[in-house]
């Protein structure tokens, strides 16, 4: 296998805003020998070498993933999961698979049943935008942010070592964690945020049904605690169906706050409101105490 | 009393975030003949005329409000409520009485109780920032955002017509509006999201409180979604209570909307989140569908 990024011949499978932009940014860096991608949609593929995304780009995964050294997976979680399948036996012995995928227990689970001659590692980079596409690709995407790695106990030390060099080619903070202990952080500060933000859209919808004046009232408060809402649906379907149990009991987590929140309204506590809503604040800073990643 | 701006000697009354920009809006164009603060607090009071937020600054608001063609009463919605009751009488006759408070038919109903030879007319700008005080004072505040007037039956075409004038001359767009309804609308785009805020942040401590690792995953989603739980707790106390129906009404509705999100994500129903996702993307697109006054 290769132990140096520069060496490496590196496959790029699904060529949306993430593949897109891991493409732009590894290019724009010359980090890697060569960066090649592939898409289901050839036009994507064309669109992707006019774009200067990759050296070169097929619609055919088979023939791209069997000359790579480094092929990551670049797609909705559950697409990665079927790919992981579909390209594992055809993978070159001594590469090294990874993927992008917003969580990763699941994910892993279906890497531990690659071939063994495949090193394995999961990815989850804590960025993204609204946009999708390449057309919204962006070789700035990934700097500063915190870069989650998930190996498997099978994986060995160079693999890690270099997918934490592929982390530092794109700005990013590599952190490796257990893919477990991963969902269910970004259950909380991940999915919830994108529930949260999807109830207020349709809450406030229902009162804009009735009188279209509120949306012209509405500020950048409301802007910026629904935007979340504008994710992709099918991308966030995957993400909230292969992290089941962490994000229902997060949901009703917080659904159970805010009945009491209306109760305490209701009631014209002052006293209650204030203690919950303070502690509110308290949390809202500690999460800024030390200053993220990414901001 | 005057008919324009210009001839108008203004009092502000309390100043914070909001009255400290509003001096500082209307002493950058010379808006006013003058513009004089009043704030219970001498040291606020000396830092305003040393910031320019002000021509003059006294703590005794009976000595500034009774010098004055337009006074403002900009505190939190009960402290406005009560300065109203206590200021009225002394408010020269064809004197303007105006107010920023974030709610408007509790006010309204305060305002309604003054003397007829004052005119009333309610205040609400649709911006702000989770900073408070006058440190944080800023002329751009009122810039390009909705400014919300809310006059009762009582109040002269004249009086609606130099709020008017106020309002464009701090670069806002007036929108006259009854204040029951400004109510019913500002609780699902403004207080509701408050609320949404605070229940992700305390939700998400939860997690963090088990795992401090979690804050550090937090990327520019959870720090969007979240941020108005850093408002401040006594102005956001204020607000809810004086609009207690409504907005409980509508966290009930949030937590309903959630508690459904919870139920299709924990029994795997892809056709029914794909619906419920789809809709509030398709809400939060409409919000957007007409460019808002401030962005």
């Amino acid at each position: 296998m290769v132990t140096t990024l520069s060496q490496a011949r590196l496959g790029i499978v699904g060529l949306g805003l993430m593949g897109g932009s891991l493409g732009l940014a590894l290019r724009s860096t010359r980090a890697c020998r060569a960066v090649i991608g592939t898409d289901a949609n050839a036009e994507v593929c064309r669109q992707a070498v006019a774009l200067g995304v990759v050296d070169l780009a097929l619609d055919d995964a088979a023939a791209v993933v069997c000359q790579c050294d480094i092929i990551v997976l670049a797609a909705p979680v559950r697409a990665i999961i079927r790919l992981a399948g579909e390209l594992g036996a055809l993978l070159p012995p001594g590469s090294v698979l990874m993927d992008l995928g917003s969580t990763k227990d699941d994910i892993m689970r279906a890497m531990a049943g690659l071939p063994e001659h495949v090193q394995v590692i999961g990815g989850h980079p804590m960025c993204g935008k609204e946009s999708a596409g390449i057309a919204a690709a962006d070789a700035g995407l990934f700097r500063g942010a915190v870069f989650c790695l998930t190996p498997l106990p099978r994986t060995d030390a160079a693999t890690v070592s270099l997918a934490g060099e592929l982390v530092r080619a794109l700005g990013a903070h590599p952190l490796v964690i257990d893919s477990a202990r991963h969902d269910r952080l970004v259950g909380a500060i991940s999915h919830l945020p994108y529930l949260m933000a999807a109830a207020l859209a349709t809450t406030a919808a229902g009162t804009a049904g009735a009188d279209a004046l509120a949306w012209q009232l509405a500020a950048s408060g409301f802007r910026d605690t629904s935007r979340l809402a504008a994710s992709d649906v099918d991308m966030m379907l995957d993400v909230l169906l292969t992290n089941r149990a962490t994000v229902a009991a997060l949901a009703r987590d917080a659904a159970a706050h805010l009945e009491d929140l209306a109760a305490a309204v209701e009631r014209g506590d002052d006293g209650g409101l204030r203690r919950a809503l303070g502690a509110a604040r308290e949390a809202r800073h500690q999460a800024y105490a030390h200053p993220p990643a990414k901001t």
